[in-house]
């Protein structure tokens, strides 16, 4: 009993719930803070994403069309970079112990020297000394570069309706860029008069990665704007992307392509992803307005237990033991003799009933976390399974899915089966080095 | 590039890195700090169990045995319950925003009723008020509150290796409390004098329970402890308790026990607990030592990094075009003209390298530590599969747990697939309210 003595401001449950609370409330903040970061490198990769496309036709055309659009996308360009890059610094100062740091700070160490590139790759591209599957690459990876941060981001969320909001928009981000690259493709490909076997399959795959992409979305949106964005291809635009498809892709080897149709094929696929990126900001506006809604709440209910632990400050104690009569979990309702309780008891019994309440809803949130967090497991192990072949094969990680997808289609077998079937049998791959 | 002068202090990509450090070494005291509460926890814990035992002596004696023991241990048990007390302040006041507060601190909130509860618990034993099943409940009851605290800072780990340790303390310390629950069983039948169907049943299901956590606990600790473990459970001692086991569990039911035996019993089954007490000190004692050097390690790259970062400050710049330019990820060594490159581009590729290595580092620590939760998540899965039955079937928690079990021996699978089938036709089971 001395010792007890010595600590005469012990705590009470209800002051760590008020802490639960709290960091419950820091959490929001931290994913509304991330999702408008996500909302800023978005506007960023569509600018990059057109930007990528307009130097193909430039460097298709060897420099014949586009040399006017591409000086101003590229100031477009450098506008958004800005944005970024203070968006950046912002998170850094302003949350520099933010929960999933390691990890996000990574992503963006990663990508900085790739923006830092930029002005060189610029240089190489308006002297016409990179050919376009060179310079698609090179966007290609800082694209890859930025959409890995907003995947980590959705990977950090502890909040299961905002993580689904960010699972739904990464995968839209994740199939815009595949739409992105399937125009830059198609850019080389009509300006340069010609196709080939090779761009032929990988144009293929980027409308399957697409159409993967969009599905995920589908799955994860509100239902809202999985309806905005059907309603918003129009069949007409479809059909002309699909007839251009068709020209570029079934043309036999040889065979010219009409150049002029360049122009079509930007405007209309252009059409599409300026398309998307409406969708992409009612998304992002949709994250902003979903996390302030959370905090407004949280805040509230943190109000509410900030009262009731004054309340219980002033209060004249009595024996605590409701923790020891309470009914058994499976019990429903109250006894109907609680009303007789004495104050303090059933002050404490409300008390235990709140924490029993939020320790339910953290639990259920736990799990449903989980389930939104399957479909970026799923992305985890195809990137694993590639870099894995890409490490023993010495292969690039374009022919490592290449590989996989090729697998899947011989066997009958989803993706990310046979990637868990590659990850698996690690042992058994060839050895090819460090890796 | 107007808005760019704006932003003089933009910052790089290692000062990112180094940002990334930082919140690595944040998560690291964290686990530190949680590391530290767990071994209090596991001391409260311990004393806990030795006066539940001693608490169901004197029960099912009518107050004939263990009076004077039960005086010293309740001595033992407060001073214990002060440090926890104490240690959960201090972690509230040190490390309000730890990473995994929100869940930590609800179990926490829920914890404190029932240390609250404690002395009137010892009122009603000491005035024999209770029955030693009500007695043990109650124990078990806030033991399980304890070590769900314990859980969840297992379940908030980011480190994979200190995960494992957290996770075989965990199973440990679960498997001890098994033992535990089994002294107090056999304390009350062999006090009594008698043993029925329902106690041999539940005194069977304990030693099940305690097997399958020491395996786990086994599985994820390092061998030299599990080496420990086998160690000090000298077989003569073995024998005695499984012969002990067998007289009661063995015995028909409505034959006496012989009461004498009961002190027997509970030295028998003391020795053990106590030596299990002397690993699980052990565990956690290792589990300091391991934060600590991983604290020391990563704040020895920091110094690396921020040193590098200075460096870097002072350097004339260079275009940066190594992301552009640099090798593809699959390319092991670094080219043969690299020692040619100038001052800065040299500089530049080995910052880029570390970000490479920090990104394979950390995706690779993420991997490890999905595998490790997997094995907490077996435990949530049966959690959520016990709780859903308790509120479809008003059923005790106990009677779940039967019920599963009963099911996977009947058809001859583990309990993890019962539970996730369960789950899976959640909706199928009968209503039974508002759960």
């Amino acid at each position: 009993m001395l010792l007890r003595a010595l600590y005469p401001t012990m705590k009470s449950g209800l002051s760590f719930l008020v802490s639960a609370l709290r960091c419950e409330i820091d959490e929001l903040d931290q994913l509304a803070r991330t999702s408008e970061l996500v909302g800023t490198i978005g506007r960023l990769v569509h600018a990059l994403q057109r930007e990528r496309g307009i130097s193909n036709v430039l460097l298709g055309s060897r420099g014949q069309r586009f040399a006017a659009q591409r000086d101003a996308q590229i100031a477009d360009s450098l506008q958004l970079e800005d944005a970024v890059r203070q968006a950046f610094d912002q998170l850094e100062s302003e949350a520099p112990r933010i929960g999933n740091g390691a990890r996000l700070f990574s992503r963006i160490a990663w990508v900085l020297p790739g923006l830092g590139a930029l002005p060189e790759l610029r240089r190489r591209i308006g002297a016409l000394a990179l050919d376009p599957a060179a310079s698609t690459a090179a966007f290609v990876k800082l694209i890859a570069g930025l959409l890995a941060v907003v995947f980590e981001a959705a990977d950090g969320a502890t909040d299961p309706e905002i993580s689904r909001r960010l699972v739904a928009l990464f995968n839209f981000m994740q199939g815009k860029e595949f739409a992105g690259q399937e125009r830059a493709c198609g850019a080389a490909a009509f300006a340069s008069g010609r196709n080939d076997e090779a761009r032929r399959e990988q144009w293929l795959h980027l409308i399957d990665s697409q159409e993967h992409c969009f599905q995920l979305f589908t799955d994860f949106a509100e239902p809202a704007l999985g309806t905005l964005w059907r309603s918003i291809q129009p069949s007409a635009q479809l059909a002309e992307l699909e007839r251009l498809r068709r020209i570029a892709c079934a043309a036999p080897a040889g065979v010219a392509l009409d150049t002029e149709l360049s122009q079509r094929w930007f405007d209309c696929s252009s059409e599409r992803i300026d398309a998307m990126q409406a969708v992409e900001e009612r998304l992002a506006d949709g994250l902003r307005t979903l996390c302030e809604e959370k905090i407004a709440q949280a805040r509230t209910e943190l109000q509410v237990h900030e009262a009731l632990l004054a309340e219980l400050d002033g209060a004249t104690g009595t024996p605590p033991t409701a923790f020891l009569d309470e009914p058994a979990a499976a019990d429903p309702a109250p006894s109907p003799a609680a009303g007789a309780a004495p104050y303090g008891r059933q002050l404490e019994r409300s008390i235990l009933e709140m924490v029993r309440e939020q320790s339910r809803r953290l639990q259920s949130m736990g799990d449903e976390l989980e389930t939104v967090r399957a479909a970026l497991n799923e992305r985890k192990t195809v990137e694993r399974a590639k870099g894995l072949l890409m490490a023993h094969r010495r292969i690039t990680e374009e022919e490592a899915h290449k590989m996989l997808r090729q697998t899947a289609m011989n066997q009958n077998r989803r993706l990310i089966d046979v990637a868990e079937s590659v990850l698996a049998m690690a042992e058994y791959l060839p050895a090819g080095g460090p890796g």
